[in-house]
């Protein structure tokens, strides 16, 4: 590595993950050859299906192909699939990051399938008892990280105590906020509100070394400006993220029938074009990067199924990123205070 | 009653009820008067308080006052202030309900003290353990039922049960659907998917006599088309409307801002101005009518705290429909299924 350049990323890419692979992985590859000079994907895939695609794009021999024979499907049993196919692509490009052969690993196949392997072949992170899909929110007065968006949807108050902590250092490495603000997801901004997880989770994360502001409500997390960090059981971030996207799409569909209602309205609309697409450009999932799985041994990002070649191109930045800025040493890090209480505690 | 007239409807209105009473209650009762024919309003609250306001607009002895000294404030803990002040404005005018007097109640303060007392005043229905608000959201497809919106948040499978059979009667009622289908918020659309209480649920609602079609997800809720009545838990209800609220407050800031950077764009925006006014009418809280109380024996409906004169008329419209299409007489039905089955399992 020549002084003075930033550190060379390697980034091993699911080549089977996401409805419109291996041709929209492929095209991210490129996407990421001519944008991210300090980046290198190794494609993991049947070697027959690599060949062919890179071969159509005049690519051939422009990323190396690490083979792996077998494929998870969006509607395999996670677990059973991870376990059963010892050589599916995400578990070989898992493997990649294990053995120091890659420093990320970034698919857009089925999440639960990318968390079972991360689990399986990089393992947990001391003090965190099971991971979460981190996704960073576009909120009007600023971006704010939300977890869990769905990894773990049965919860203990103890698992919401570590994404407090795991959620700080990732917005840390992602937001650049050195003392994040997290707030608790709950239905009222009065410390008795929430259910019996809410009341139990509340008191442990007052007692955290983060910057807890208490309950925040749904509102909070499109709006923003309450907490940098938005804590929540997977269920509920579920819920919440997929109704924010619903709203939005319900909002764009009536505006569209009201604006295209008259001759005189569609001119207007025509007019104000660019405006709507920079609000559009705010909401687009293909910049938005992809989420973070957080708590296990090493970089794994996944982006959505449906991922365009620029959404995954934005997934494998957001996995360098990670890398360059540690975000794995700081989480655990982080987490140490709750190994450090908890072997204090039961004496381990 | 004259034949051929609609039968008059005697609602009891909370004086004291929300951020802007007396005086936004007595505009709401002005409202109501001018454009509800078949509605007669009994305002409930201190004489005095009463006297002044109607003075101030002319309205002297337009409506029957019934005095009551108490007021329970958006701050106090609800059951608590609801068992001791028993000559509050919610109990006197829910307890004119029970003894007949009027037909429904309709208050635009706290949401927790208004279901206390109902609970404790009209007392539950046979079949339903806990009651909850429900509430119609303007979906795309078309309206909704979607609850628990925020009455009781640590639930057990068999409620969820009982929210399915009440909420597929309220939208018969409201949304005048004659067999509407039940779906269960999850976090995925597959069988498999949901915590533990989603999972035990499913299977649960699967047994009932209501067109039940699964699990449906967030987006579902302001997209519609999948089901007339979504089925939660109070606490993932009261998150993902808010959450939806904050969307669209997010966007219209976005686009609002985007809109006005130009003056070509403004002029443009001026031009679409009738078209948001129609986007804004679908989402517009003031024509949505209030949330009704499910679950207790007489109509309660709550306007939000922050509800102008419009709104609480709006409310006051919702009681009085579900007063002339007997929503309490329908939801007992309904809920006979379960008591049957219980007292056949139990022997009660």
């Amino acid at each position: 590595v020549p002084s003075g350049t930033a550190r060379q990323v390697r980034v091993s890419l699911d080549l089977m993950g996401g409805d419109a692979a291996p041709g929209a992985v492929v095209d991210a590859a490129l996407l990421v050859a001519a944008e991210q000079p300090d980046v290198r994907v190794v494609l993991v895939g049947p070697a027959d299906v690599a060949t062919a695609a890179l071969a159509e794009r005049s690519a051939a021999d422009r990323f190396e192909v690490v083979p792996a024979s077998e494929v998870v499907a969006m509607s395999e049993d996670p677990a059973r699939a991870v376990r059963s196919k010892k050589d599916s692509t995400l578990r070989v490009a898992a493997r990649l990051v294990r053995d120091g052969a890659c420093d990320a690993t970034v698919s857009a196949g089925s999440t639960g399938a990318a968390m079972a392997t991360a689990l399986f072949t990089l393992g947990r992170l001391p003090g965190m008892s099971r991971p979460a899909v981190a996704v960073v929110v576009p909120a009007l007065a600023g971006p704010l990280v939300l977890l869990d968006a769905g990894a773990t949807v049965d919860v203990e108050p103890a698992l919401l105590g570590q994404l407090a902590l795991a959620g700080a250092a990732y917005a840390s490495v992602r937001l650049g906020i050195a003392a994040p603000r997290v707030g608790l997801l709950s239905n009222g901004a009065e410390p008795g509100k929430g259910d019996a997880l809410r009341k139990e989770a509340h008191t442990l994360l007052a007692a955290l070394p983060v910057d807890f502001v208490g309950n925040v409500e749904g509102d909070d997390v499109p709006m923003g400006g309450r907490a940098d960090v938005v804590v929540t059981d997977g269920f509920t971030g579920n819920v919440l993220l997929k109704g924010l996207e619903g709203a939005l799409r319900m909002l764009s569909g009536s505006l569209l029938a009201a604006f295209t209602a008259t001759d005189e309205r569609k001119a207007a609309a025509k007019a104000l074009t660019p405006a709507f697409g920079e609000v559009a450009a705010l909401l687009d999932p293909d910049s938005s990067g992809g989420a973070v799985l957080l708590g296990v041994k090493g970089v794994s990002v996944v982006a959505h199924g449906a991922a365009s070649p620029r959404a995954i191109a934005s997934a494998v930045a957001l996995a360098a990123q990670a890398v360059r800025e540690d975000l794995v040493g700081r989480t655990a890090t982080a987490l140490q205070e709750l190994v450090d209480r908890s072997s204090a505690a039961v004496e381990v």
